[in-house]
């Protein structure tokens, strides 16, 4: 019989569909308020958010995440109703399970037991919960971050709950995030009939070389915690469909997956520098839908993965790989974040499940990093 | 009074949007009969077409044209009603007015006028009229030039009455058209998200190089009638719309315009020799939509230029620019083609017209051509 478990069935049995939250969150602060947490009710837009606190001193350990979760896909290819928790073979079914119910229950449950034992801990613990992660996320983490931010109120350290582990829980924890960059290259030609080519420029043959060169470009070879930055094209197209006229323009849509090792600004110079070179005539507009954040080895990293092999008996990977997340917009105020959870093999998919056996010690790898940070 | 303008006028009032001919050619085929031309309706799909034929000597000289005309655009922007030919300031409104009823009314006068003063000339005279030169040309010309090539009905000069006049009426004869090949090509990569690259193979990125090499060719230099082969691409589209996936292929249409200095054949080997040399994995559907023809000075070129020279006083340039014919498909069974009409500069467009002073000196052309060629 485990609490954990049971909230976080209790949690998947809400059909909290990004951005609802579907109370959800009304759900885990009647856990926390007995505690003592003093609870902030943050709604944005049709968002609801929540920032909860223990205690006004420092140390400000928070626990991050979010209630809502990516639509189910086909129903029927589900082998158990996505809004029906269910255990089977060991597994613990239903939307939700690993990206991030599970997770928030065992930050509640891991409080509970952390406060129990320890009425008096040091600093602070706090809770910054939204209902816009899988969203746009405009309304969510942002705004709250925002709001804490204005008012000074800034944070030591930070554990989002996404999955982050790999093969076996445990196995890895995400110490940064690339940063992410997009642009919209529109390149100039002159459009005209196929059959006068001395007419018209065609800008698909004008910006090739251009294109050839952004490709091959190393813009940086990364460094001890990232990945080289990458520069990749996702949509590029010029023409009407007709096959007798040579487009007069061309439109390109591109992304920098980028370390820590090149800034936005940099990037954004070498770019328009390649485009010049080759006497493009363009509209560039750009996006810098998220900064990226590291937290180097230090106090945080080593508390959770001393917390982690202690509860699960394996040593975390620190990686920085894969897409953006909300911590992007904590390291804002952060200090230090780092990003731990259960496997992510079945995020998103059908069948998105947790191994059952995994739970109790994932409450007790957070329990834990808060005997080390806050005792 | 002039015979022509008014056959022209009763030709331009009838509606005969492409591919409809509305009586058009059973107009002409009324003043044909009477000169003792023996008449071959050919209906193919939902296309009028006809082939007539006045002699069985040698040399045959035929003149090729089509009674449908292009859809008018937007009928407030015309100053006149389309379909009611107009005479205003010297110049003859209407749609087809250029390309092609006046060419088909001095065909028809020029004819007329030669056989009433030479009812015994050598040779043959041919009319080869067809509805669908503007639309799809699948069921026109190239159906008629079949027929009569399945029976060995060769023809030795071929004038088509297009609109080739640039400035002055006669400045222009085209005295062949460039090829035109097309290509869609698909390039293969391996789609996946865009904060995974080593995942995934960018097409477009892939075949940026490629499209440098091609665009970079020197196809071949051209000759004395022809400009260099161009290579364009008209469209090219990869991505779905996600800003965060890389595209798994990308499809590029494009076009050669060749001249009688390469072959088909010889594009396509050279194309995929550069796909290959970039290790590309990708599809290639050819499409050959016209080949070259060339008819260089000579007997027919001669005439009509000396022709031009008498009813005009301008002396014609020779040209192969512009788009394709239907000469294209008339040269696979004629020794010399050429083209020559009015000016070019309304064809397609609102208000298309000609000069009322222009088309007796057409007619006198077209006449004076029979007169060197045929007597
Ligand atoms: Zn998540
Ligand atoms: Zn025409």
């Amino acid at each position: 019989m485990s609490k954990t478990l049971d909230l976080a069935q209790d949690l998947i049995a809400r059909r909290s569909v990004t951005p609802d939250d579907l109370g959800c969150q009304e759900l885990l602060i009647s856990r926390l308020e007995p505690l003592g947490f003093k609870i902030e009710r943050m709604r944005f837009g049709d968002v609801d958010n929540f920032f909860a606190r223990r205690g006004t001193a420092s140390p400000l350990l928070v626990f991050a995440g979010h209630t809502d979760v990516v639509p189910t896909g086909p129903v029927d290819q589900w082998h158990t109703p996505p809004f029906e928790p269910t255990i089977k073979d060991g597994m613990l079914y239903g939307r939700g399970a690993a990206d991030m119910k599970t997770s928030l229950a065992a930050f509640i449950t891991s409080i509970e037991e952390f406060v129990a034992e320890h009425p008096d801990h040091q600093g602070s613990i706090g809770l910054l919960i939204t209902s816009d992660e899988e969203g746009i996320a405009t309304h969510g983490t942002v705004k709250v971050v925002e709001a804490l931010k204005a008012r000074g109120e800034l944070i030591d350290y930070c554990i989002v709950g996404e999955p982050t582990s790999s093969k076996v829980v445990g196995d890895m924890i995400k110490n940064g995030r690339r940063g992410s960059l997009s642009g919209k290259l529109v390149v100039k030609g002159v459009q005209g009939h196929i059959a006068y080519p001395h007419l018209v420029k065609n800008p698909i043959h004008l910006v090739a070389p251009a294109i050839k060169e952004l490709a091959d470009t190393v813009w940086d070879s990364g460094n001890e915690y990232f990945p080289p930055t990458s520069w990749q094209i996702s949509n590029m197209n010029g023409g009407t469909g007709a096959t007798n006229v040579v487009p007069g323009e061309v439109t390109i849509l591109f992304n920098f997956r980028f370390s820590t090792a090149s800034t936005a600004e940099g990037l954004r110079e070498r770019v328009h520098a390649i485009l010049d070179k080759h006497a493009l005539e363009y509209d560039l507009q750009w996006e810098l839908s998220g900064k990226p954040f590291l937290t180097p080895k230090g106090t945080l990293v080593e508390a959770i993965s001393a917390a982690i092999e202690t509860a699960f008996g394996v040593t975390p990977e620190l990686s920085t790989s894969g897409g953006t997340s909300d911590g992007r917009f904590i390291a804002d105020i952060a200090s230090q974040v780092v990003e731990f959870g259960p496997l992510n093999a079945t995020i998103h998919k059908l069948n998105e499940c947790v191994g059952v056996a995994d739970i109790e010690p994932l409450k007790d790898a957070y329990r834990l990093t808060m005997e080390t940070l806050l005792t």
